[in-house]
């Protein structure tokens, strides 16, 4: 339990009405959207309405040594908004306007309690996109989304979160509240906090207001699906659409698995034989998206596809991005518990790293379906299980260890896009040694000496 | 003097034949590009041949508690490479091999002491670009550039050098080597320690191999030159560009002063009496930038330009270009001293800042010249000066001042693409305030406690 002293400083700052005690309330909080993972209930929850207030929540939690643990809604898949026993929760929901779009220097300036498609609503009338599009776009808030480096779907072209944040504002661990950034495209003034702190889940500072980029958005676009009986026969098309200079915004591929899965649940016409089915997208100029695209079914019949069919209308390619998007919830209703995992390898080594998973899955005998961005070689192994099966559930545990292990072995990494959190915490030092390790311990305690902000996740104290 | 014994145990590590002490030698190392800075002449200079070597001199360097200065070709224009009296220079100009291109992943592997432009031959033949060009782009080194994370014409489309670093290796301060990043697009995994060392001056840990992303070089481009007779026309020009979603490679402005000079410089027939002259170069696909070349004449008659010329071929194209890469050779030969700052606004603020350097030369009696890249706001004040004339100097200084408070007051940086090093630390409060200055300095004192590499630029010790 919080001490009743905490409580009452933390309802003067921040009003009765925006401060949570109630046990239903705390339960709400105890976890996030990351599977079979350990939930602590929070003593209290807060929305603080500005800047100010985020700040003083801060230096009440260093005066009473309380952790506080930052949350837009809840999407993370690392654990990482998860809180400790009896700590507080800082909810930024209430920070959700969205305070400036700046056409002239195409930026905007968002709270990060905004959720992402709200801004992409917002900028549409001036014809112009944010185009970072993690799977939870409708649902993540934009805090959240910097503070993970979110991915998603069209990262090979338009590159992730990072790319598209050109300045912060952000509540240090001592209570100071500092800027970074501002809406130059050249910024070299300083070591670069905006990049620090994006991706730093929150253990760093508390981002309280956020810059980010807009572009123009592309013209045209065409989808393409491609069949396979073959993953390296995928890969090799993977490869040849790149060495043939085409970047599409999208690439995604779905093994037997998913396919399987993802046919039953929305009939969107997917072979049920295909080892590997590829799903393709390039966008920009209409003159080029054409050409690319007559290329791109060129490419992928050279390279031995099954079967290539291109969306003649929206309608089509509606249906083919339908498959994609419900390759999870499809998945998720198969078995009690979906672990999701985000292990990334260079590109050219994703068929190696299909047929590794499929490996360990038969070794552990366990249901894995692997789908994702093949693009940028982020795939999302997904585990189908049941956390009340013990035995299986150990069995998942070897599994994703040796997931991470192999990743690494090819050259990639241990999240592409989820984070760290608490669940990989485990494997760093296997990316990092153990000096890569101490350093990232040793920012952490540079910024926030008393482990005051989204303790327990990325870093442990020694 | 450095003592005896330090000198030995360089040697010993790295062979007489690359450790230098003659003071001629010496004397090359005392200063770099940035103009009317003082010098200091370093007790040693050392060349390592690989990793090892380097973490070894760091060792060194730490166990006598001596500072290391890395180095590339030293084009620095804020002092960032000068080193202290009786330090050690470490020169990376031996680690100068391109260990890798693939095609596959669209990444090169260099050593930091390859020049940029020797990467964009090395992947031409593959129909790659490495984009970041700096004015500095046939001599300056990618370890440089990386660690200032250089700027250059092409910011506003393709980005500056940040966006291209995928990977490092660094050599930390306790001489302890570790690697960052990797071939995959997407990597979240602990804190973004690539982006943290690019543009950290050399100040954390000293880059030994550097992983670079590569793009399509685009298939056509296509130049145009804007005559203005007012300033504030040529801004609304550049702003109706971008709100006509056309994003060029490249959109330079020059001011008068700089027009005369150039054009009495290499005859490119610059119009004597424009008040500004804007270059733009579009790029990409064929189609495309025929249609943008022409939308983009269009928009600049409806914004009152006096003359719009398209460059027919690539004779004229050279020409326009030669014409600004020569502004600052040409403004250099006009007075022996050439102050060339890098203060940045964002782009609607262009005109404001060029008529506020008008009214800051005018006040102080100097003569600058004005001329940068109007499409990211990276504009180079140029005050033509002779830094013998202490009284000149003087007013030099109050400008400079006065051209940073602006450039801050108008929402922009100190600092575009030349960084802090010796020349703008006094500025840093202007724009972070003590909180974000000794934030600065506690990061550095996590990575660097002892201040052993570049010591005394970005932040001093407190």
């Amino acid at each position: 339990m919080l001490a009743r002293e905490v409580i009452e400083d933390l309802i003067k700052v921040l009003g009765k009405e925006n401060v949570l005690t109630e046990q239903e309330d705390l339960l709400t909080y105890a976890y996030d959207a990351t599977a079979a993972m350990k939930h602590h209930k929070p003593g209290v929850v807060v929305s603080p309405l500005n800047t100010e207030q985020v700040a003083e929540v801060v230096k009440i939690a260093n005066r009473y040594k309380i952790p506080v643990y930052p949350r837009g809604s809840g999407t993370n898949l690392s654990g990482g908004t998860i809180p400790s026993e009896d700590s507080i929760v800082l909810s930024m929901l209430n920070l959700n306007k969205i305070l400036e779009v700046d056409q002239d220097n195409l930026t905007a300036t968002v709270q990060p309690g905004v959720i992402i498609q709200d801004l992409n609503n917002a900028v549409q009338q001036f014809g112009l996109i944010y185009p970072p599009d993690p799977g939870t776009v409708t649902t993540a808030t934009m805090g959240g989304s910097v503070s993970e480096c979110s991915g998603g779907l069209r990262g090979l072209k338009y590159g992730v979160t990072k790319h598209y944040i050109m300045g912060l504002q952000v509540v240090l661990a001592n209570g100071e509240v500092i800027r970074w950034g501002g809406k130059t495209v050249k910024n070299v003034t300083g070591y670069d906090l905006v990049a620090l702190f994006t991706g730093a889940e929150g253990t760093l500072g508390i981002i309280t207001e956020i810059l980010v980029k807009l572009i123009p958005a592309p013209e045209a676009r065409k989808s393409i699906m491609a069949v396979f009986d073959d993953v390296d026969k995928a890969g090799k098309a993977i490869a040849s659409i790149i060495r043939n200079k085409i970047i599409p915004a999208t690439l995604e591929i779905m093994d037997n698995v998913t396919i399987q899965t993802v046919e039953h649940f929305v009939h969107a016409g997917l072979p049920l034989n295909a080892e590997a089915v590829l799903l393709i997208e390039v966008d920009g100029y209409k003159e080029v998206v054409e050409r690319e695209a007559v290329l791109v079914e060129q490419i992928l019949k050279e390279e031995q596809a099954a079967d290539v069919k291109i969306a003649k209308d929206d309608k089509e390619r509606d249906l083919l991005w339908l498959a994609r998007r419900s390759a999870l919830p499809a998945l998720a209703q198969k078995r009690p518990t979906t672990v999701l995992e985000d292990a990334t390898v260079p590109r050219s080594k994703i068929p190696d790293m299909i047929k590794a998973i499929r490996k360990i899955a038969d070794k552990h005998k366990l249901n894995i379906a692997t789908f994702g961005h093949a693009g940028d070689g982020n795939l999302h192994p997904t585990i189908l299980t049941d956390e009340r099966d013990l035995d299986e559930m150990k069995r998942v545990h070897l599994a994703v260890d040796e997931i991470f292990q192999t990743a690494i072995s090819l050259g990639g990494t241990l999240s592409g896009e989820h984070g760290i959190g608490v669940a990989k915490m485990k494997y760093l030092d296997w990316e990092f040694g153990e000096a890569g390790v101490a350093l990232l311990r040793s920012m952490k305690e540079a910024l926030d000496p008393n482990y005051v902000l989204n303790p327990g996740k990325i870093v442990r104290r020694d």
